[in-house]
C-alpha cells in the first residue's frame, strides 16, 4: 500500500515517459503539449489505490490508469474548444495556442492512444475493462453535451444538473475506482460498490468545485471569485437559487448573469446570500461525501487497507483551493 | 461465398439497425444523420469478403465490419470540418447543418462506439484486432495532418503525396482485408500478404479519385470536372506536374493554383496535357494496380474463393465515377 503522493510519483514516473513518435511533429508536439501542463492525476492515482486494495501493483492496472489519463486529457482538448476556453492551467489551450484543426486531430489521436495502452490489459480481463472504459467514455461525452445543451436553455433543475454532472465527470472518477478494483481481483459486489464510491466522490468534488467558486477565498484557490457568475455559468448554485425563487426572481438573476454588469459578481452573490445557497451547498457536498464515506466503509476490505483512500477523500474534499 | 452486392446488402441489413441511444438527441441525431447519407460500405463490404476467403461469416466479422464503417463516418466527421467541407455526399455536413461543437462530440462518441463493437470480438481473437486497429487509427490521424501541413507547403513531392494518401486511405483498406482474414483464421503471412493487397488496392483508388477529378467525364461522375484544381489541392497530379517542371514552371502552377482565375481549370489542364501527366496518372494507377492483383494472384488460397474479391477490385479500379 502506497500514499497518494507515492503512487502520484510512482504514476509520474511511468506517465512522463515519451507517450507518441517525433513525427508528424504538428500532430504529436500539441499532445505532449497538453500532457506537460501537468495535472493532479487524481484518476490514475485513485485507479492504482484502488487496484491497492486487492493485490499489489502490476502493469494492468498502469497501463489501464495511464488510458484512463490520456483519455481525459484528450477530453480536455476537445471540451476546451467547445467551451471557447482561452486558457487550461494557466497556459494558452491547444486550439488557442496551435489552432481548431490541430486541437481536433491532436485529441482524436490522443484518444486512439488511451485504447492502445488498454489493449496491453491481458486476455482475462480485456473484455471487461473495455466494456467499463467504453461506457464510461460515452457518458462523458452525453454529459458534455448535456452542458452544452443547458448553456443554451433559460433554466436547469438541481436535478437536471447533478445528472449532467454525474455523467460529465463523475462516472470517470467511479470508474476509475472500479478499473482498479476489477484489475485487482474485486468480486463484482465489490467492485460495483467502490463505483458508487468513487461517483459519489466525483459528485462532492464537483460540487465543491462550483462552491469554491463563489465562497472560497482566492489567496487558497488561487482565482478571482466569481468566475463561473462572470461566464454566466448554469451551476450547482444557480441551479438552486433558480429552486428557491419566484419566477420574478428567477428572471431577474438570468438576466443578471447575461449582462455585463461591473457589480455582476456582487449582486449574484447578495442574492445567493439571501436564499442562503452557502449553506445549501455545503450541506449538499456534506451529502455525497457521506455516502462515500459510507461505501468505502461498507467495501468488504481490511480496513488498513483502506487507509490511503480515506486520506485522499479526506483531502479532496476539505480542499481550499 | 457471396459476390459484393449480396454483402453490401447483408452488412446494410446489420448497419441500418439503431445504433445509438434516442437521447440526448443533440449527439446522436448528427450520428444518425451522417450515416444515413450512405457510401459505397467499401470498407466493411471489403472485410467480410476477405473473411469468406477462409471461413464462413460470423458476428465476429460482422461486428468489426461495423467497427470499421462506424470509424471511417467518424473521421469523415472531422475531416469535414479541418477541411471546412461545406457539403458530403452532396448534403450538408455536420458541422454545416449542426455546428462546430455538435460536429466534434458526435465524431468523438461515434469513434467510442466504434470500440463497442470491437469490444464484442471473440477472446482469442480481441488483441489481434484491436492492435491493428489501433495502428491504423493512428495512421490515418497522421495521414490527415500531412494532408494539412502539405496544403501550406509550396510544393510536395510524388513521394511525399504518395506516403500521405497510403496513411490517410490505403492503410484502413488494408486493415479491412487484414482483419477479415485474420478472423476467418488465415495464416499470419497470407494476412500479411492480404494486407498489402489492400493497401495497394487503396492506393490505385484513390489515385482514381484525382485521375477522374481531371480527366474523367462530367456525365459519369456526377461532378464538374476540375474541382481539385479549382480548390488548389496538391493532388498526384500537381505533384507529378511540379516533378517535372523548371522552377520557373512552378511557380505558375502554384500562383495559378491559389489564383482565382476564372480560366484556372483550362490552363491547369493545359500544363498537364503539355507534361503528359493524363498517361503518367494512368501508368500510375495500373503500376498499383497490378502490384494489387499479383499479390491477390499469390495469396494461397482456393482460386475460385477469390473471384468476388478479383471483380471487385476489377469494379474499383475500371470505374468511370
Amino acid at each position: 500500500m502506497h500514499s497518494f503522493q507515492e503512487l502520484f510519483e510512482q504514476f509520474e514516473a511511468v506517465f512522463s515517459q515519451h507517450h507518441f513518435p517525433d513525427s508528424p511533429k504538428t500532430l504529436y508536439e500539441p499532445c505532449s503539449y497538453l500532457l506537460h501542463l501537468g495535472g493532479k492525476r487524481i484518476r490514475p492515482v485513485i485507479c492504482l489505490m484502488s487496484h491497492e486494495l486487492f493485490a499489489d501493483l502490476n502493469k494492468n492496472a498502469f497501463d489501464t490508469a495511464i488510458a484512463i489519463e490520456l483519455f481525459h486529457n484528450f477530453t480536455l482538448m476537445h471540451d476546451d474548444i467547445m467551451d471557447q476556453a482561452p486558457l487550461r492551467r494557466g497556459k494558452e489551450t491547444v486550439h488557442t495556442k496551435y489552432n481548431l484543426a490541430t486541437a481536433i486531430l491532436s485529441g482524436d489521436v490522443m484518444n486512439i492512444y488511451s485504447y492502445v495502452h488498454l489493449n496491453k490489459v491481458d486476455n482475462g480481463l480485456i473484455h471487461v475493462v473495455m466494456d467499463l472504459f467504453n461506457q464510461t467514455a460515452i457518458q462523458i461525452c452525453e454529459g458534455q453535451q448535456l452542458d452544452m445543451d443547458f448553456e443554451l436553455r433559460e433554466y436547469v433543475s438541481v436535478e437536471e444538473y447533478l445528472q449532467m454532472i454525474s455523467l460529465k465527470t463523475s462516472v470517470l472518477l467511479g470508474a476509475s475506482v472500479k478499473l482498479g478494483a476489477q484489475l485487482g481481483g474485486a468480486s463484482d459486489g465489490c467492485a460495483s460498490l467502490l463505483y458508487e464510491f468513487g461517483k459519489n466522490l466525483g459528485l462532492a468534488f464537483q460540487l465543491k468545485d462550483d462552491y469554491l467558486d463563489s465562497f472560497g477565498d482566492s489567496k487558497e484557490t488561487g482565482k478571482q471569485i466569481g468566475g463561473d457568475i462572470l461566464s454566466g455559468k448554469k451551476t450547482f448554485l444557480v441551479c438552486k437559487a433558480y429552486e428557491l425563487s419566484s419566477d420574478q426572481e428567477k428572471e431577474k438573476l438570468t438576466t443578471l448573469l447575461q449582462s455585463s454588469d461591473p457589480n455582476k459578481i456582487e449582486q449574484v452573490l447578495a442574492i445567493f446570500k439571501n436564499l442562503g445557497i452557502h449553506n445549501l451547498a455545503a450541506k449538499e457536498i456534506e451529502h455525497y461525501s457521506n455516502i462515500a464515506f459510507n461505501l468505502l466503509e461498507e467495501a468488504p476490505v481490511l480496513s488498513k487497507r483502506k487507509k490511503p483512500l480515506i486520506e485522499l477523500t479526506q483531502h479532496l474534499l476539505n480542499r481550499k483551493n
